[in-house]
């Protein structure tokens, strides 16, 4: 102890300020607040783990897309109730591109963001068999998607994956669809937090017992392409990510132009559902909406409409031009983004240095890639404790458990380290490791 | 018989061909999609009376405020959960400008259009209190708000306003919110769709029954200052436009960009809450969301935010510097939409003229203004019938019976009227008017 930037007394103040009941548990908006407002008060920069946000630049593509659309006059009129067919075109392109999976443009729908998308997905597959009525998440995941189903009175069902990879992972999926009440389940490909990657026969498994059990998955591909062991950096050409729409025909992809595009602030998420589910008729839709029951219109008229008439009609347009010049190879998005998993070296090397540990580190037997994120521990603290206390030392994260890990650790962010902040980094991690001798274990 | 545009079997069968399982009760986006592919189909133009979609151009101040957004670079960032200060700060000054009612910047919430705003609205209204659970509509309104808490699975409760103006308000409120399970009440102000408008008085009844009851007031300003009775044009100056907000503290109201700015497309609306029910706690919040259970916090945080990650950035950057030049008086948006006025006499005349008759036609003995909907019947049809036989003359438009209102007719939006098509409309109503000769009542 001795080393901290900012007192205990310093920090607690600040959360009871902000009306943060809970500070170890903290949801990531609430870590983020904290470490803005001690920002602002003291004057001393933080280590910025927290949220996920782009670290580069929007795409230019999307910029001038949008502004041109809105120089043509889109902004006074109601987008298209299932979205821009451009767009829609373009994001069947983009899926046959860079998944090699066939969606027809029809079923290619866009929302305020990936969130948004999963609002009405966790809705929809909920409302379609009165016996399945919870959604399973595969975790760690992204706690704001709890969130959502908190909103709506929904109820889920989780696991922690961690000991569940490879052939382990199909008794447990088992388990959890054999209730009869699961009606989708969810995961991350690659994993936010974890940064883990499901394998091709991971997904075989999910695929074959989605089919199984009628469970509809539900794969967000927030972190598309993000994955450094393999390039995926060519349209039309293999290697592809793993998916497990090669798998099953019950999903519904989730792609989100916030990291994959660096374009978080203007709200474009899409569910690309395979073909078969978006044309399947749900009397229990029909009866509820008074409407086709059809799945991919209900889920876009009567629900993702209805809650919020479309997403901005220029970044409609935006959208369908980063996603068709990706297709056409003039823009790099892949590439781009491996600025990440450069920073995650970095920063992965610095914390091993000081006697951290990475916590979710491979993928049955295969060392996880460099990206978005990574996940860290340090000796025996629980991830309430490292997150709170690496507050003090000026390094804002969030803890695993907020996110359904069982393991002990925080999820770090690389997208804000720049260059400059490195050295920082370094300083304050020794300071903490000096202030925290680590005792030998027996 | 015998002057249609259209078969019964041609209609019929767009209607078949679109999913469309009931067209005579068909939702707005229905009815739209017939117009439009009937239109693709024949060649043969419709008098489009649907949709309520701007008909003026998107406003250039806000055009360019969002292209300079974008320009500086807001598009890879997330929004702030409560929304860009500078635009809480315009929308303060706005509600003081052109209501001269005092919300101060934290207190207003920008969401996804204001359809999200109502979403979110009729979510955490009825999550305050286990025995308040029920949302009333004092119909007539917008079908897609009630189409909204099927989404969530939430009970309303309904009358039409026609029969309970004036002092005979109170009584029918009485006997609806002494239930003890009306959780918030919704209305919009001037009406969608049979444009009245609830006097001042009404509105003092409205707020009083509120406090008594502990029911909030979602007050809908989609229409904000179009009523053309008064001269609602200048910032800072009486006359202002009756709202709630002068007889209770239990309100929001609900703004959006779409209508009174002609921004529709690019999905703005805002909360602005009564600071006495912003900085509310409620306990039940706490507990379901494991926050502050702080009203506005709760809104904003962990039910709008969590639904989208907020609303396209740039665009809070162009609603901010629109009502920012509304304020300063140099966008003068009042008088622009002074247009659809002009619009509703023109298309009102031709009605009246070929013996159809005007609805809702009076505010308590005062003949309703001229704006953006009027409603009109036709002898003893109901609107569903008049809404589908109009069809065949070319002229679309809802039936009032989808927007809870019990009395037969159809609601017109003149919005897409421009002045090539008055002579269309005048000729179809003729031709409607020579088909059905009205019997001669005794």
């Amino acid at each position: 102890m001795g080393r901290e930037l900012f007192s205990k007394e310093t920090v607690a103040g600040c959360a009871a300020s902000l009306n943060i009941p809970n500070l170890s548990n903290a949801a990531i908006a609430d870590v983020l607040n904290v470490a803005v407002t001690l920002e602002a008060r003291t004057g001393i920069p933080f280590i910025r783990m927290d949220q996920g946000i782009p670290g580069l630049p929007a795409s230019r593509i999307g910029v001038e897309a949008e502004k041109k659309a809105l120089d043509e006059g889109v902004a006074n009129k109601y987008p298209p109730q299932a979205g821009l067919p451009a767009l829609k075109s373009a994001a069947s392109r983009f899926v046959k591109a860079f998944l090699d999976v066939d969606v027809s443009p029809q079923s290619c729908i866009p929302g305020v963001g990936s969130a948004s998308i999963s609002f009405a997905a966790f809705a929809i597959t909920t409302q379609l068999d009165p016996r399945k009525d919870t959604v399973l998440f595969i975790d760690p995941g992204f706690p704001v998607q709890k969130a959502q189903l908190n909103i709506l009175g929904i109820k889920h069902l989780s696991f922690d994956v961690y000991a569940y990879r490879g052939e382990a992972l199909r008794e447990k999926l088992e388990e959890c669809l054999s209730t009869g009440r699961i009606a989708s389940l969810i995961y991350s490909n690659p994993d936010n937090p974890a940064w883990i990657s499901f394998t091709e026969d991971e997904l075989h498994i999910i695929g074959e017992l989605a089919d199984k059990y009628g469970v509809i998955v539900l794969e967000d591909l927030a972190y598309f392409c993000m994955d450094s062991r393999s390039d995926f950096s060519q349209p039309f050409k293999a290697p592809y990510p793993p998916t497990v729409a090669r798998y099953t025909d019950n999903y519904i992809l989730m792609l989100s132009a916030s990291k994959m595009f660096s374009y978080a602030g203007q709200r474009l998420g899409l569910a690309c559902i395979s073909d078969r589910l978006a044309s399947r008729h749900f009397p229990a839709l029909a009866a509820r909406y008074a409407d086709s029951g059809i799945f991919a219109q209900t889920y876009a008229s009567s629900i993702l409409y209805t809650i919020s008439a479309g997403t901005a009609f220029s970044t409609q347009y935006a959208m369908a031009a980063m996603m068709e010049a990706a297709c056409d190879g003039v823009y790099g998005f892949v590439s781009d983004n491996r600025e990440y998993a450069r920073r995650a070296e970095l920063m992965k090397a610095a914390f091993l240095k000081n006697c951290f540990h990475i916590v979710y580190d491979e993928d049955c037997g295969r060392p996880i890639g460099d990206g978005f994120f990574f996940s860290v521990g340090y000796g025996k603290m629980t991830g309430a404790e490292l997150m709170e206390e690496l507050l003090h030392y000026g390094i804002s994260s969030i803890s695993l458990s907020t996110t359904g890990s069982e393991r002990e650790g925080i999820r770090a962010c690389v997208s804000k380290m720049t260059g400059d902040m490195f050295p920082l980094l370094e300083e304050r991690l020794e300071a903490f490791a000096a202030d925290h001798p680590q005792v030998s274990q027996a």
